[in-house]
């Protein structure tokens, strides 16, 4: 893929405070909600982070919003361009339509319609282009050289990652005794922010991120102690099949990260019925992943008071009914 | 079925001011979030009013909890009866646990044991009488005459009214000039509060309310001009499945609604299926009544504000895969 310049060092606590100050006219902060179900199975009390409740069922608008308001006056009628045919397109979509802000989206040719369908609903202009993110990406960055448009990365931005690290500042201000905070990686922008934050303030908490067996490029290349790239990536968490960590995320996770699990996909479409089942919400499969990890990484939780992050519930027809159905 | 007194007068808009102040310390308001894609759909500007993203996944922890919270200091030791094999026994479990108060919940022989586990997870007594509602309810009367119990009655009782009501205080302060609001009926303790808080303090608003065909008590009731006890019910909306009204919200609806429109379970089932597809958000048959009365009767409010009380998501397997595959 092609480079594209983020223009900024890695963000601090203070950026994260900046931008729960500046998202709070825009966003209602989500709810931590005790899940009785879930602390008798796992034997520690569990408190669910309900991203799956912002205005497009993720958290990636935190990030979004927090970088599009803070665009310049002057680059602001060039408009905003991104890549991704999932969450942070609908965010970008979303944020740009908060401020008036002109947005093209550039997805996969393979696409899903419904997510398609959202993301022009906020006004978006959506381009097809090439056959993966990849494909997609590059073909936004080129049109992002020659439109003068500001480009709005998933995760590996500064205000981006300070956007979601606000999940981080909230957590703590629920639960000031939190002890453990699980959170899945895609490119790990939440997990950057959300480590970021919660280290810096409270360096006793753990964070422990959450990898798809057959998308660990963040787990990878900690242990490698450099950034690797997936040759393939094979889940069937979508929001988390990125082939590797970007640059500032890299470099957070290093410092703030404790540790990175895995989860296999039956696990995670196990999360998603149980969900369900027991708490009545939705969960697509990255939004299930820590709750997967929860299961079946229970020992390492036990009598805790632990935090974990519903990312995300756009969940398609098919993926929900393979979940009803698993056992 | 056996009376159960009450005690009070109707509650007015000073009654759900009071709620509304007294509840905020113990639950956070909900979202009113704007649906482009219903909006499209149904020609107006559509708000969903997210009752389901309460802790328990329903409105009515607001009146259990405004109701338990008010017991007098001396008659707190015998704890709280109610009878219920849904939301509303939730709700009293979880109101009573909030405030360290017995509960005792009777439920019919009959009712689906995912409930049943989460009334229990609330630390509530449960205890199976009766093969129906009216059965548990007479149970749940005797046992109370006989512990010196508070009864918490499901929607008759005017500080439960009252609770439900600061759902049309929030509508009114997140969106001021709504011109229509949609709610669907059971008992008709949720449409009171609602409608009595809202036409008391914007008279224009028009609160229209939402019954199944096989369910429509209130209906018949306020084209009779008294009440009417239906013979037998026939829905998939268990929530909705009341064969009365109540006597305070049979008067406070003959005041306050202006209409009630009827729908069928098949409309429910494609009201859930496209919240799930469309908004990612579930919805239990009752807690889509309101939503499927917006598609099917959308010529009505064509143009108009309307907010839609997405009442509850305590929806079970069976009836989410058959919402799944209705087209």
């Amino acid at each position: 893929m092609r480079q594209v310049e983020t223009g900024r060092e890695a963000p601090g606590p203070d950026e994260v405070e900046q931008a729960a100050r500046d998202l709070r006219p825009h966003l209602t902060p989500t709810p931590l909600q005790l899940s009785r179900a879930f602390s008798d199975e796992a034997g520690c009390r569990v408190h669910l982070k309900m991203e799956s409740f912002q205005p497009i069922r993720a958290f990636k608008v935190r990030g979004a919003l927090n970088k599009v308001m803070h665009i310049p006056e002057p680059q602001r009628p060039a408009g905003v361009i991104t890549a991704s045919a999932g969450n942070h397109g609908l965010g970008v979509a979303y944020a740009a339509a908060a401020f008036g802000v002109k947005a093209t989206v550039y997805v996969p040719e393979t696409a899903n319609a419904f997510k398609v369908d959202a993301i022009r609903r906020y006004g978006a202009n959506v381009v097809p282009a090439g056959r993966s993110y990849s494909g997609a990406f590059d073909e936004a960055v080129r049109a992002q050289e020659q439109s003068g448009a500001t480009f709005v990365h998933a995760y590996d931005d500064a205000r981006v990652i300070a956007g979601q690290g606000t999940i981080g500042l909230e957590l703590l201000a629920d639960l000031p005794d939190v002890s453990t905070v699980l959170v899945p990686i895609g490119g790990g922008g939440l997990i950057s922010g959300i480590a970021m934050y919660v280290k810096e303030r409270r360096p006793g908490v753990r964070v422990v991120g959450v990898e798809p067996v057959g998308a660990n490029a963040m787990r990878r290349s900690l242990d490698a102690g450099e950034i690797v790239t997936l040759e393939r990536v094979d889940t069937i968490a979508d929001g988390l099949a990125a082939s590797a960590p970007g640059r500032l995320t890299f470099e957070l996770c290093r410092r703030y990260v404790d540790e990175v699990v895995l989860v296999q996909d039956d696990q995670m479409l196990r999360a998603i019925r149980l969900a369900f089942e027991w708490e009545h919400v939705l969960a697509e499969p990255a939004g299930a992943a820590a709750l997967a990890a929860l299961l079946y990484h229970r020992h390492a939780v036990a009598g805790e008071k632990v935090a974990v992050v519903m990312s995300g519930a756009n969940v398609t027809d098919e993926v929900m009914l393979r979940a009803l159905q698993t056992r």
